[in-house]
């Protein structure tokens, strides 16, 4: 302790402003209220923090009809006021990100194993319904490369997708389904909280380690292998990728590597000018239409490159009759359908918070929670997979001026158009510049300048941001999750278990006491010893207060010893950071303060809140904890009444 | 909101001691911590909060020795001073809880379906190890009550103790093993923390649900029934006794009845007058030998009651080749050895705190679960099962007047003199009054005015009792508490989760700023809105801070739209209850900074704490949170500062 040399000096410490603040004001007891209102408010605050019917609140009946319908169908919100100007900007914005959608519907389906069509299928309902629901004006609707990643990789542990499409396909539907609606009951039983436990450190972690696998995955494609392992982690993908060496074809190779540089070169130039961004969102559907071309003028020189093959043409057939139930593998269907769902749910969220912030309007997330989810299960019954906001068609939503979800009905149209006539075209298409399509869209999830932000500010955050990306690349997508949140809420509890206290001492010419550690000119008080506690007290932490607490006066009691200056009356626990108290913590001080009685120091309180005072009332039958002179509004306050009864004492002895 | 209603009067909310305190104090950045310092002093706030190793600083090196040689055997520390004035208080209560552990180890040995020898040697050995390691002067050590009935049931899942004794007892003897490791490493790891989540409403709850368990269980031989069930639930225990009356016999219900109420009367004797502790204490070793005489007595008429039978002579065998560390029941082993472990370690930490400060002493919490954790590794290598302190016998021990360890070593010889030469003696005592005895000890562990209490004080930890207590009676003693533990950890993730704000107003007359809810006479002050922040922020709460300080912000622009005053123009976020922060608390504030930005609104930050503020200088590109106008160090002069800004603008624009 680095205690200054004048702090033994009693005269000095004496704070001038003391005088003034003498004039010592009660501590209040709390309003009263009953249990039930209590727990009306706390069940308000846990449920509904955003107090969803403040609107409501003294309209007229009619008026009421009109906002509730608009609340559940925010269409009705923006849908009067829509004029041509605002389509003209919707229209450019909905062709552009049609033209990104078709490219990554197809790519991202082979990711999920799946049927290339599907990926179209799932661009085509999905967003008609988030149009009509969804309260976001920038989110562009689709399948997202992670959720596919994930469904994919799941089903496939016990299902084959080659051996047994139909019923791979089934429980594609089926998981989508769960996910739909585990996503709305979240929104529905105002549970939105839940994906709060994904931190961003473990977002930017596990969108990095994912992106890496996506990326390997897509090595089969871009070296033209065609007996790839069905595995995901890092070792088992490089080791097939280069124990097939004799498989690779120099034709593909060189393909993909030209239209990788092209895309990546698209991307650097949108990226660098914003203005610019057609480039990378036309690029993809520019890829694709070049290399078609050649792939079909070439076709019998190029053989070695494998391309998608013929597709159905046609809209969504109905697939609620494919939606399983029953069966062994429900188990499985349902957990994917978790996992994707809460994944789906926060990229989705995340990315329509961001640009909301952007243009400065709100976005409901249980709303929110509630449309991705009707969303996906109107899908699991129209041939549709598991959709969500993405983020980098968004992004190229919003930068080509999108101004309501009008943008997705563009898009929807035009997948539309794709599915009844254009499906053939893509016969030719070659796997190798989907692969590098993708490849070129999830280089944008690895995020290192926000790592490098994270590890200046927080070193246990950046651990978490590790955890996640190793998980993910060495043991598996799900289990690289599940350690990064597992991660994180151990710090939580470590913290509420390990609050903060801190000695306090007063800032010269003040009545102000700040953390003698922090502080260096504050100065400590001969006699009083004047802690906070800095965290709600429980029963996880009370037995560490309890002997953090008596550490401190012991320490305090040594050094005092040494300088042979006045002993330790008072102990003051500052407790404005007491949030909330159980009864634990009420133990706590009457522990205290008999522990404390028995070396004759008595224990003062300071601001204790209104629950924590409450309690405190409510378990003192002797009255000990609110007597005026153990019971202060500020410290200034307690030192200068207390330390003018020392005073008062000394002389009545002299 | 109660504004007062001249609260919109600009002049009459002028703080009075402005003018004192418009010396403003700077915010000073915290002194600099190497990363790797700061990890240093987490760890050692984490792990090491009592600082076991300050008593070694500056000590020369021989004496370091001898601390440390005391430190691992506490008796080192007594020994050396122990006087025979010790001896015959010591001798005195050792004698009177051999009188209790006797009969107490027989009863409780055949509550874990062990054969009751067994219960005498875990009252041999176990009692002379913790002598020597133990911290504790009163602890009373010996098998209990619910760690034997945690024991019993759960290894009952898989072996019958009837149709496979030998194996059941290796299995009881390999549980003991692990909880002993368990308990150890606990210590060793400095992980004693982990018991601290059993909370005391938990336990409360716990206790009473396995009290009446252990008391249905004991209608067996209360009753006089042979074919009783072995499902532990109060529904099948209760339907078993109720479906074989047949059985009952009037002999052993008349003797039981007679002897349970001498047993409660001589409890509740000694519960008034804590003198005469020693009609409690010596009461069932009374009972045993008068029903153990009276069966010898009248053995031909009264052959309806059960007796204990044939017990072998001679001290522990040794077990340790019956510890099974491999085989199909070691996964069910390892679990009993963690939860009884667990649970033994609880009861007796928390008998040893108790005593310790009643007669102002220490425990070291980790030492005795060290000390704990050996003597039950030891004691599974001696035929000895899961022992630990015993809040019944430890009460006696404490009453009776224990100094030392010492009282437990005298209980110890009594039990070995017991084992080699009284056991005949035992061969009459009926089953009948061990029950009697096993119901009156358990009938302690129901706390009736610790429930009101918690009632009266905190209606949640009250539901925690009710789920522990009817989790425990109607499920099982494991998903009891299972379930009790996951509600109060689900608790404090829920306080995490939506940490309290608070609107703060100027107390009239001084500098002071509290909550307006709860300071009526505390006045709002136009034109600014100022939170306190009451709880560390971190990614599972800047979602509903984000929320909800726009809420207030929203509710405040509403309210003073009616009364067409001033506009908001600053936003003060008290922080001094912020004591952690990570990176997704620092993108709070810089989101809220750019939402307020667009309003015109400015946020200003009080007193962060020293992370707090070191977080936010290092992600602070612009500088804008450390600017000396949107940084203060209290309220007070953060309002002097600005409303004199606010004017000196309005008359410049005049």
């Amino acid at each position: 302790m680095d205690q200054q040399p004048n702090a033994t000096n009693s005269t000095s410490v004496e704070p001038h402003c003391l005088e003034i603040t003498m004039e010592i004001h009660k501590v209040a007891p709390p309003p009263r209220r009953s249990s039930l209102e209590k727990l009306k408010n706390r069940l308000k605050e846990t449920f509904f923090p955003d107090d969803p019917l403040r609107q409501f609140q003294g309209q007229p009946l009619k008026k009421k009809w009109i906002l509730g319908a608009q609340y559940l169908f925010p269409i009705l919100q923006w849908g009067p006021n829509y004029s041509f100007k605002l389509f003209k900007s919707d229209l450019v914005s909905g062709l552009t990100i049609a033209s990104l959608a078709i490219p990554q519907g197809i790519s991202y389906a082979k990711l999920a194993s799946l049927p290339p069509i599907v990926g179209l299928y799932s661009s085509f309902v999905p967003p008609l319904v988030y149009a009509v629901l969804g309260s976001s004006r920038d989110l562009a609707v689709g399948p997202v490369s992670i959720a596919s990643l994930i469904l994919g990789s799941m089903l496939r542990q016990e299902v084959s997708p080659s051996s047994d499409p139909t019923l791979f396909l089934q429980l594609a539907f089926t998981t989508t389904f769960f996910a739909g609606l585990f996503q709305a009951s979240l929104g529905l039983l105002r549970l939105g909280f839940i994906i709060d436990f994904l931190s961003r450190a473990t977002l930017i972690g596990f969108m990095a380690g994912a992106a890496i696998i996506v990326s390997l995955q897509q090595l089969k494609s871009l070296l033209g292998i065609t007996n790839f392992t069905k595995q995901m982690g890092l070792v088992p993908v490089l080791s097939s990728a280069f124990h097939h060496t004799n498989e690779w074809s120099w034709q593909t190779i060189l393909m993909g590597f030209c239209f990788l540089v092209l895309l990546l070169v698209a991307r650097h130039i949108s990226m660098r000018r914003p203005k610019l961004f057609w480039v990378s969102a036309g690029a993809p559907l520019v890829s694709v239409i070049i290399s078609t071309l050649l792939i079909f003028a070439f076709k019998v020189q190029l053989h070695g490159i494998s391309t998608i093959g013929k597709l159905q043409e046609g809209l969504n057939p109905p697939s609620w009759k494919s939606l399983q139930f029953h069966g062994s593998h429900l188990g499985l269907v349902i957990k994917t359908g978790l996992i994707t769902g809460i994944i789906s749910l926060t990229e989705g969220i995340a990315v329509g918070r961001t640009f909301a912030a952007i243009k400065n309007y709100k976005v409901d997330g249980n709303k929110e929670m509630m449309a991705i989810g009707l969303m996906n299960m109107v899908g699991s019954s129209t041939s549709c997979y598991v959709t969500t906001g993405a983020f980098s068609r968004s992004a190229v939503n919003h930068n080509a001026g999108a101004k309501t979800a009008v943008s997705n009905i563009v898009m929807s149209i035009t997948v539309m158009v794709t599915l009844l006539f254009l499906m053939p075209l893509f016969q030719y298409t070659p796997n190798v510049v989907l692969g590098a399509i993708i490849v070129t869209a999830v280089v944008g999830l690895i995020d290192i300048p926000a790592t490098y932000q994270i590890w200046k500010i927080d070193k246990f955050d950046f651990l978490v941001v590790l955890c996640a990306f190793f998980g993910v690349i060495f043991i598996s997508v799900q289990n690289g999750l599940a350690i990064a949140v597992g991660l994180s809420i151990f710090k939580i509890l470590l913290q509420v278990t390990r609050p903060k206290t801190a000695m306090l001492g007063n800032i010269p010419g003040t009545a102000i006491y700040r953390n003698l550690d922090h502080y260096k000119e504050a100065m400590k008080i001969p006699g009083f010893l004047i802690l906070s506690i800095e965290a709600p007290i429980n029963f996880a932490n009370t037995t560490y207060l309890n002997e953090r607490i008596l550490r401190w006066i012991e320490e305090y009691e040594s050094e005092e010893d040494l300088k042979k200056h006045s002993t330790l009356q008072f102990v003051i626990l500052e407790m404005s950071a007491v949030s909330a108290i159980d009864t634990s913590g009420i133990s706590l001080f009457k522990e205290l303060r008999k522990a404390l009685e028995k070396k004759s120091i008595e224990l003062v309180l300071v601001n204790p809140l209104g629950e924590a005072l409450e309690k405190l009332q409510r378990s003192d039958e002797t009255g000990d904890f609110t007597r005026p002179d153990s019971l202060f509004l500020t410290v200034g306050e307690a030192v200068a009444s207390l330390s003018s009864t020392i005073k008062s004492q000394s002389s009545n002895q002299v």
